[in-house]
């Protein structure tokens, strides 16, 4: 199925979505966060058809968010790292991880968490606030619209 | 395409991913979080074919994200309205618009703005915080897998 591009949507909700391309290309995001360089190891943790992965994964540097290396051991493997734009994703994670913590696992279920790596607590909910510092939400918030072009 | 079901996962961004459904579900959801209700203002909204969008609503209703209700003027339709576990991906798309704001504008160009209703002012961006209040990046925190289960 042929998604209509929203690359030139106002909103940045569309345009992010736009970028990132789709769930698959988020979960190459969370495993490079956490260390995965190679085509292999992506499929390994993913499960996913060769072709889609490698689509994937061309997507993710056509658009800046990954960039690739040669292999840090010298091999003639090509490693694929995030650039700056693509750690900026971490929140996006951070908030879907937490949303599914919350709702999609029963009391006890396993599951993996995010830990500060200096005290090994897991990181605060998120919480979106005002400029002056009160937790928002949705219902404290409106959307401003740009004026339609003429 | 099939998309593998991610619903075993112990990874919460994956069963997030699988609840939410596409990048169309967030699009839904990020509209009924601004006030729409009726199919067809989703369907103008988002310019989607009605046979996905009826999927869409369906799979959000099915999963405890949007609910139905009568509509409020008395008439016929139908509405979609948000329940709790659905405005509380209000911080997923949040943290989306913002990553979006920073990564796919020009300068100067015209974008959707979030605005505190109280002062008219743009949300503070999100930062994910440690919990005693460090904010972190993606170098500073660790995942901590659940042990495979025999």
């Amino acid at each position: 199925m042929k998604r209509t591009s929203m690359e030139g949507a106002v909103c940045p909700v569309a345009r992010s979505l736009d970028v990132i391309g789709d769930w698959w290309s988020l979960l190459i995001v969370r495993d490079a966060q956490y260390g995965l360089r190679r085509f292999g190891e992506f499929q390994k943790s993913l499960g996913v058809a060769k072709n889609i992965l490698a689509q994937r994964l061309k997507h993710l540097v056509d658009h800046g968010i990954l960039e690739t290396q040669p292999a840090s051991d010298g091999s003639a493997w090509q490693e694929y790292v995030l650039t700056e734009k693509g750690r900026s994703l971490f929140p996006i994670l951070v908030a879907l991880g937490q949303w599914g913590q919350e709702h999609c696992f029963e009391e006890g279920e396993p599951r993996t968490r995010v830990l500060d790596k200096a005290h090994g607590q897991p990181v605060k909910p998120l919480e979106v606030r005002a400029a002056d510092g009160r937790v928002l939400t949705v219902q404290d918030v409106r959307l401003d619209r740009p004026a339609t072009q003429g």
